[in-house]
This record gives C-alpha cells, structure tokens and sequence, in this order.
C-alpha cells in the first residue's frame, strides 16, 4: 500500500520533501497554513495547526503526521497521540524543541555541553545573570522564536523589560531565558536522523554562518574539523536524539569556542536549513531522510558524494523581479550549481531560495556557490 | 515570473519531472489520459492528447510545451505551432522519432552509421531483402512501437504477413521497416540536451542492457569504452540532435559491433530509460536538463558525479503486494541505494521502478544496484 505522510505547515521545508515522496513513491499531503505556500503543489488542506479539529482531520487518513515547524500546540499533539495517531516526533521529544528552558534543563540533565544558564523570572534575576557574566548576556524568549526573533543581547535588565511585562500578561507564565554570551569562534551543526525503532545516523558536522541572526552559509562537512571535534559533535547530535527520543531529523546548532570546546546552542526536529547541503552533497538528503524516519523505514546513507558542499542561502530576492529573472545568468554562469527556490515572493531578509555546489576543492566551490547565489541578490 | 511547462502524457516520465521542477521553482502541469497515472500529483487535466481542442487548452496557459511520450500527432502539434504556442521537442523534429522510416532515411541524409535498411511494402520486397542479408532480418513498425513492440525478427516474409494486411487496411499505407540483423556485442545509448537557440550538452555515453526487449540495467559511463568509442557516440549524439532540430532531451540507442562500428538503433526524444541513472549520478538529472532545454534555459553540468552509476529497472513487481512493502528489506539491505517507484501497479513485465547505485567501483555497484532491485521481484 502506499505510504502516507501529513505535514503540518505548507513552508519550504514541507516543499523540499515533495520531491524525495514522489522518487520513492510516498504520498505526501499538507496542511497548509493559506493558498499559495511554497507546498501549495502538494497542499491538500488549509487550516489553522493551532485548532485539533483541523489537525485532526487532516491526519485521519495519513501513516503517520510530521511537521514543517515546531508551532502545534502540545495539546494538539498529546490528543491526537492519545487517539492513535502516529506523530513524529512526538510531543515528548517536541517540548524540548517548543521550550527553549525545558531544553536547557534536559540537556543539563544528559551532561550536555551549554553556555551557563539561568530562567529569569524578573529583571532583578536578570540583573543578578549579568551581574555574574561579565555584564552582557543573551536573553532569549522561551518559546515562538526562530531565525533570530525572540533573541537579544542586552547588557542590562530594562533591555528585556518589554518581554518581562509580556511574560506577566502571558497565562502560561514562567520565566526567560539568560545565556553566557559564548566567545564563539565559529557555528557549527550537527545533523541526526532516528527512527522511532531506534536506528540512528548521524550527518558529518558542518559549519554554518549566520548573518543578521539567519543562517547565510553552510560548509559540509565543517573545515579544520578535527576528528576529536568531530566525533564531539556527533557524540552531542546521538545523545540529545536519544535522550529527548527524537524521531525524524534532528538539527543541533553549536558554538565552537576559542579553547576548542563545542556548546549547544539551539535544537531543530525537522530538517534545517544547516543540512540543506545534503540534497544535493549528500546520498541521502535529509527530506528523504526526514520522510523515511518518521516512517519507521530504514535509514539512508548520510555521507557525502563529493569532498565539499557549500550551500547559500538566497536571502530577499531581487527587487525588481522575480528569481526566474535570473535563472538565465546564474545558469549561464554557474553549470554546476543546484539552484532551489521557495515559490515565495522576495522580501528584506526573507529566505526564498539556496544553491549549493558540490566538488573536490573547498575554495572552488565555496566560490562558485556564492557567486550563483549572489546573481540572486537585489 | 514562475515559469510553467506543461508535460503531455502522465506516465513516469513526466513523474520525474516533477521534483525538479519542485526545486528549481517551475510550476509543471501535466495532461494526463486517465486519473490516477503516475504523474497524478501534477495532473492539472484528463485528457486526450489526440483531440487537438484538448491539448489546446491545455497549452493555453503554460509557457512551453513537451512531452512525456512522442505519440501526439502531427496535426496537432503543426496547428499549436501555427498558433503561437512554443512546442519542444517541436513537430519537425518529433516526425523523426515518430516514423522509423523518416528517421532511417534523415540519418543516411545525415551520414550517420547504421544497420542496412529498407521500406518494404510488400512480402516480395522483404523477402528480398531478408535474401540479401544471410535470409534473417529486423522487422518493425514505422510508428506507434516501443519496449520491444512492434519490432520482430523474421527469416520468412510470412512472419510479418499481419503487419502488411494492417498496412493494406491503414490509411496513411506505406510501408514497414526492414532492417539488417546487426552481430552488436553490446547495446549503448548517447544522451544529449539542446536548446531551442542552440546550446547543447552530452552525456557519457552509457551501456544498456536489453531483456525481451525492454531496458533492464544501464551502466554509466559504459565500460570500456576507448576514448575513440566515446568520442563516436557523442559525435552521433550531437550531430542527430543538430541535424534533426530535437529540442529536450535526445536519446539515441546504439549497436556496438564486433568490428567496432558504433550503428544507431533508435532515437527518443525526451527523457529515456537509459538516462534515469543521471537522476542519481550526473551532476544535472534528464529531467531537470530536459525542464531547462525546453524552457530555453541554460543547460546543466552533464558529468557524472562520482566513478559509476548502475542503474536497474524494476520490471513488474511483486505479485502478492506493493513495491512499498519491501522498502523496508530493501533499505535496510542498500541503506545507498536510489529508490524510485513510479506509482504503478504491479504487472509482468511493467517498468513500475528502478534503482540506482553511485559509487568508485563497478563491481560493487553493480553488485549493490542488481541485490537492491531484486528484493522487488516477485
């Protein structure tokens, strides 16, 4: 029988799992969140992922409901657990992901390397953070954050009175969360998959670089990585997949410090931008991969095909035009590249597209992707 | 602007264009003959590709048109093409994929080598030539065959008596093809893209392994192949893509003889089965090259990306149940194997799949490619 997967949310990420579904021959569908999104090919419902009777519906007549985003309320996903549907990852695994603080205590919990930490419920907590951090710290909103947002580095209190006043009007209450601001030399990532059966694979480490809070570049795998770095950074990606019983992709955001320590920094459950190299760099991409773990099938290959991949984000887009204005030069230009577009129209900062290259000299490739990339540029 | 292909024809080929187009950010529209066909997911219409009203408007909203087959007549396709519509492979060149007889006749026009022919209208014209070539020969159908339809080989005139009685009976009369019975001790297949203003790129060439008539495996680049042979199946490539107009993906399937004579057997003008490994192995798949060459894009890099690539086509299927149902053996087995199904059901003999394998050394990928596939038969 043909297997089908939902997926809650119509992004891009729901979109670059289209074209892995159709080569094996999954069905997929989507839940998309309006008319018009970048999985509008493979939408088969719009509706709101906050309301269970959406969901619900949507996943009566699917193998198993997956996700585009972390954004379905814990409720949503514990009722329709409770009714027997299969949801990957899960609510269990899927808190950690929605609650930046319940994941920092997790990973504390499993030994987890992080930058010190504290919730803080009030500025005067805050001020006390600071106070033993040198002065400066990263305050970041618990939940509802992604690409930068709900992030700010402050050197006082009063530059996070905002979020404390809206923590008091917030039912659900708690606290926010303060973080060392790590002396990073370099970001790194690390790609997991795992199968609710347990198999596990692990992606080689990459190095990302992020501008304005977004990620802007990806190296596969990460240069003058060690192998002591290496192995780190997969033993980190393993451990926090099984710890937090992860299923389907996991991406682990990492801060490489000057005295060659590796620090979580953040977690996705859900292929990530950092591993968008592997469609193209990869045997097995990780929206093949994704598709296959949430399944329960047997994982693919997670090793290159080729020495180097460099991926680049295509941010805003052209102004005047369309990316297809300028499909003709960059194609022209570049043979080589892999160019992938969202379907979303360009705006300041929006992520509408990437190109990857993959070859045998770091420096070429490196080039040459952002070369392609930057015909996109406005 | 989104660019839009619409593909005629909703089998397999026109499935794989699918994901691609999903990448690059091509809306694809797919004009299918029934529900349910493998292209279903990007089927915009059911139709019939002979009524010239239906394929009309259908092509009324897409920016070029192409196909999954060569079967859409010649009226058809001249008046789109009187009307403005941009039609690639277009109708001069689609005539020579349509008709073998044509086409035998453009390639002696052209000098390229192949198999002795000739028209034969009658018993008494084929016995003749079946007298002047050792008494066996080739048999076909000028048009309407493929996988081994409408192809015979014969050593009595008789044996094609029905042939020319539903010759008598058609309107367009004519004659059948005879063709020599080459001593080839392999077949091979070239592919090449060109673009409506001119652009064109070849692939390695590849060799094809032929089972009662239908492509079983295909090994690229084809193994030992001098650099003489290679050069003679790209110049062939090259010169019928030029000489004949084919606008799209060209395939052309070649005999190699004992005394290393390189003869044309047949030409597709679309992706082909011998090209799929491309998918997996070449640095620009079939399908994302023939999008680009129809759109008058430019074309992508044709190389290989790794050593070798073998790819299998599943013929048939199990019986007892779905391809899906081994995916789990299968990928537990060849966690590298490619694997793509085309949404087919299973019947002897039916292409329903294939898998490809990539990798540095033949025999290993060979090994891996044949195991992976077999867990599909019956």
């Amino acid at each position: 029988m043909t297997m089908r997967v939902g997926v809650v949310g119509g992004g891009q990420l729901a979109r670059m799992m289209i074209a892995p579904a159709v080569e094996l021959g999954l069905e997929i569908r989507v839940l998309a969140e309006q008319e018009g999104m970048s999985a509008s090919l493979a939408a088969t419902q719009v509706g709101d992922y906050l309301d269970l009777e959406t969901v619900r519906a949507f996943a009566r007549d699917v193998d198993v409901l997956t996700f585009d985003h972390e954004h379905v309320p814990q409720p949503v996903l514990r009722a329709l657990v409770e009714e027997g549907v299969a949801v990957h990852p899960g609510p269990d695994a899927l808190q950690f992901a929605q609650d930046k603080l319940v994941m920092r205590a997790r990973l504390a919990e499993l030994g987890m390397p992080q930058p010190d930490w504290a919730a803080v419920a009030s500025a005067d907590e805050l001020q006390a953070f600071l106070d033993d951090h040198g002065g400066r710290a990263v305050v970041k909103t618990p939940r509802g954050g992604y690409d930068g947002k709900g992030v700010r580095v402050v050197s006082a209190a009063t530059e996070a009175e905002d979020w404390f006043t809206a923590l008091a009007e917030d039912a659900r209450g708690g606290a926010l969360l303060a973080e060392e601001l790590v002396d990073f030399t370099r970001e790194l990532a690390q790609q997991v998959a795992r199968r609710p059966s347990g198999q596990i694979v692990a992606y080689p480490v990459v190095e990302t670089v992020q501008r304005d809070g977004v990620c802007a570049e990806v190296v596969a795998p990460a240069p003058r990585a060690t192998g002591r770095l290496a192995a780190e950074a997969e033993r980190i990606g393993l451990t926090i997949a099984e710890g937090l019983g992860v299923t389907g992709m996991l991406a682990v955001e990492l801060f490489e410090t000057a005295d060659e320590r590796v620090l979580v920094n953040e977690l996705a459950m859900r292929p990530h931008n950092s591993g968008h190299w592997t469609q193209d760099g990869a045997v097995t991409g990780q929206f093949e991969q994704h598709l296959r773990a949430v399944l329960d099938l047997p994982l693919g290959d997670a090793r290159p095909r080729e020495a180097w991949s460099v991926m680049i984000n295509v941010l805003g887009g052209p102004a005047d035009g369309s990316l297809e204005d300028r499909f003709a030069a960059v194609m022209a230009d570049h043979p080589r590249a892999k160019i992938h577009t969202y379907g979303k129209a360009p705006r300041p900062g929006r992520k509408v597209g990437h190109v990857t290259v993959v070859g045998d000299d770091l420096d070429d490739v490196a080039y040459e992707a952002r070369a392609a990339a930057a015909h996109f540029a406005d």
